[in-house]
């Protein structure tokens, strides 16, 4: 039980993926489980980077919260997973937010790039619809339930 | 599955712990799971870095390998957890090692303390015998089958 759980707040996922399939899969099974509270989807870097840095239309913490998680896709238009993950790890306000990349590629280079810019969790999207559904089942409970959060 | 489990080398978890009730505790909970090969338990946390840095007795890395996992308990004889934690992440070999807090505190400032510098996940130990022991099986189930390192 999270400190937020406690105290009654929702939880806040930020889901930043821009295949609209691999979204809804992923929203769907975090729902399914009852662990996710929120979720905010951006499909693209740097909409990323303007709601966790509260810019433009993200300008308001009330309606654009700081999230508890991001999860977040490497391959992305504009601004790639791999620089969004270093802005927020660069960043003393951010930083202590739990990065999970969840992606296609199981490329050494990009596992090493992210554990190279302090990704908290590098996680690739199972191919087999029912082991996608288990694998995001155990990313929210071990997220949002075991993990602690300021 | 991980690309070491893949290739059938054994996982390999290092457990900074000095209470030795709660070391027989994580090391029993992850071995029941099956989820751990090889866990080298360690009591403080200069000998966590000389092992880490395989300084002194730990400077042979056949019978002192690189782990996949730190388990790290916060208040530890000698060189404190934060201490530990900061020189893993602030080291670019070991960087990419997850760090996994396990600790008594949930005091807001280690939580903090730990998100500040890089820690992977901070998970508080349950009081509860039961509750313990399912935190362990996710814990390894996670990190070792879900998680992928380089």
């Amino acid at each position: 039980m999270t400190e937020s759980q406690m105290q009654g707040e929702a939880v806040q996922i930020l889901l930043v993926e821009d295949d609209p399939d691999h979204a809804e899969l992923i929203i769907r099974g975090l729902q399914d489980n009852g662990v996710a509270n929120r979720i905010h989807h951006v499909s693209d870097g740097e909409t990323a980077l303007d709601y966790l840095f509260q810019r433009g239309e993200y300008a308001d913490a009330e309606t654009s919260p700081r999230p508890h998680l991001v999860l977040l896709d490497l391959r992305l238009p504009k601004i790639d997973g791999l620089e969004v993950l270093r802005e927020i790890k660069a960043d003393e306000g951010l930083r202590r937010i739990p990065v999970v990349v969840l992606t296609s590629s199981a490329a050494e280079s990009d596992i090493a790039g992210a554990g190279d810019n302090y990704v908290n969790s590098y996680l690739v999207k199972p191919v087999e619809f029912d082991e996608f559904r288990r694998m995001m089942r155990d990313l929210g409970f071990y997220w949002l339930v075991w993990n602690q959060h300021p």
